[in-house]
């Protein structure tokens, strides 16, 4: 059994090779076959790059109100308690709200997860 | 992407067969590889019978305070924020504390878990 200590995790800042606008995260250990969780918080309008995962995604929110959108699909404002299943290699975002910031839980699959374009405004306001 | 929307989702009472005491939980669609995510609420006191899952499972800490031990080793007392990772085949319970709620967000890998024996009160209290 290992356990990541809420009371003692190291955020680290997210990377604008992942991420445009201010996102903090706190990185818990893997599992055997590199299955992984992320606790990642937005500012309001910060969201992730266009990317996708071989295995998908879990997003579990956790406060806030927030932004996910598959490329092509309608939008979807997540909140407290929602759980979001991102299929394989589906182009995604997820992100803050407009005005609101979004705090998630993401369980990623074990493979490497690919990262593409940032989403730009109209992107981010498209479908919702 | 599917979506669990939390406002609406439905709760479930946890079978004998799986805990002891009173537990709710509402499940939300799985991975293509079956793994599965539950919210689970435990009553003070509640629990899981011990089990295994043959392809491990994350806990992530909601609300309350909890109780987690993997067989033969010591528990840890599981608050908001806290993320765990249980191994492949560890025999473990997870459930609330003796004197308080909990609620976490289970992941779980997409074998079938292994269900055992009830979790003593001797058991519940050894190793914290």
């Amino acid at each position: 059994m290992e356990v990541a200590i809420g009371a003692h995790g190291r955020f680290e800042r997210g990377s604008e090779a992942m991420f445009t606008g201010e996102v903090w995260m706190r990185r818990a250990p893997a599992g055997e076959d590199g299955t992984n969780v992320a606790i990642v918080h937005f500012s309001p309008g910060a969201r992730t790059r266009w990317h996708r995962h071989p295995d998908g995604q879990f997003l579990y929110g956790v406060a806030g109100r927030g932004r996910v959108r598959t490329r092509g699909e309608p939008g979807y404002r997540l909140t407290a308690g929602d759980v979001i299943h991102v299929g394989p290699d589906e182009w995604h975002f997820h992100g803050g709200d407009g005005d609101a910031p979004m705090i998630h839980v993401a369980v990623n699959g074990g493979g490497e997860a690919e990262w593409g374009d940032a989403v730009t405004g109209e992107e981010f306001d498209e479908g919702f």
